[in-house]
């Protein structure tokens, strides 16, 4: 079967908890690691080079653009953000499920390029809650709020173009959910099309006589 | 999210040892329930009506199919055999999972009527082993090895019409993969399509103002 690592795309509605259930999947299970973002925006406080994000300046970012250095990228309120690909494939390769916190339209860059990734969508439990945990925060203004249940009623349209969705109602419960979802993709034919060719290679062999 | 039971489907090659595993599978967690099959070969001795399979007489059965009372049936070595429906829809109603151990034939039948059926196929860890498992029964004629082997053969062509596959190397290892299979696949965006609507419904009505 499948040796290689899993790549797991995880989005969801802001606020629905994606970072927290991330870092509970890399606490718990050591398969597990996270692929760290690049962008071209500032530090804020208490954001550390590496761990946030790797940040850049422009004329960096757009060269590893050209040099094909991303899996994915795209602009968000006017600053560049990307997944570097080099460190995604080294972990991969070494058998690690490597976890990407993106946006949708990120997301799908990366089903392009890797159809083999497993997409994973996260929501609140209710509509209600989801603006309960916006506002909860404290730390946004309205109009930030508002942009961000905008923008989750827009990526709504999107979500067929996930495979699984989990419903974040519970953290731990949530995060076991999904730890359970990435164990069944690895069994998924359509990611284990050499294994089966191999069997049916060697049935073949075996008893076509 | 989906409350309905799921339909579970299980072939894999002779010897592989399914019905040991879908066995593993009730006892360790009384979410899963077995349909058993009604054929109209004569029962074997030890085999009992309800058990193995609910007996029946060629009419009876004929009159069942007229009726559409079955998810799926075919014939095996001039026997019908065919998956009772209303056993099955009760259960699921009542938000069990049902295991379903049948042949690919009806696999790809009660697919077809179920599309949310979820479709798993289990293979022995190699070749070798699948026929040392055959032979190792010891109840069996050669002529009736050489024929399931053929049948492995047959059906490895048609694989790639289940969605997951899985290495029975050991039981206990294998039920629980299996399991979280399951628990994976009730995330399906696939299998919740109604939960998603409503989400997006809910979402529009909040927002769009």
């Amino acid at each position: 079967m499948a040796k290689k690592g899993l790549l797991i795309v995880v989005s969801g509605f802001s606020g629905a908890g994606k970072g927290t259930l991330i870092r509970k999947l890399t606490e718990q299970h050591d398969h597990y690691v996270l692929s760290v973002s690049m962008t071209t925006r500032a530090p804020r406080a208490g954001e550390q080079d590496g761990r946030e994000y790797f940040f850049s300046d422009v004329p960096r970012f757009t060269e590893m653009i050209d040099q094909n250095g991303f899996l994915e990228h795209a602009v968000y309120g006017g600053n560049h953000y990307g997944t570097p690909r080099a460190f995604v494939e080294e972990q991969l390769n070494a058998g690690k499920d490597v976890l990407l916190e993106i946006e949708v339209q990120g997301a799908l860059q990366v089903k392009g390029r890797f159809p083999e990734a497993l997409l994973i969508y996260v929501v609140t439990p209710s509509v209600e809650e989801l603006r309960r945990r916006l506002e909860g925060r404290g730390t946004e203004s309205k109009e930030v709020i508002e942009k961000r249940l905008k923008r989750a009623v827009d990526e709504s349209d999107a979500l067929e173009a996930y495979e699984y969705i989990v419903v974040n109602d519970d953290v731990t419960r949530c995060a076991e959910e999904i730890h359970g979802i990435v164990q069944g993709a690895r069994c998924a034919t359509a990611r284990n099309k050499s294994f089966i060719e191999e069997t049916r290679k060697a049935l073949h062999e075996a008893f076509d006589h």
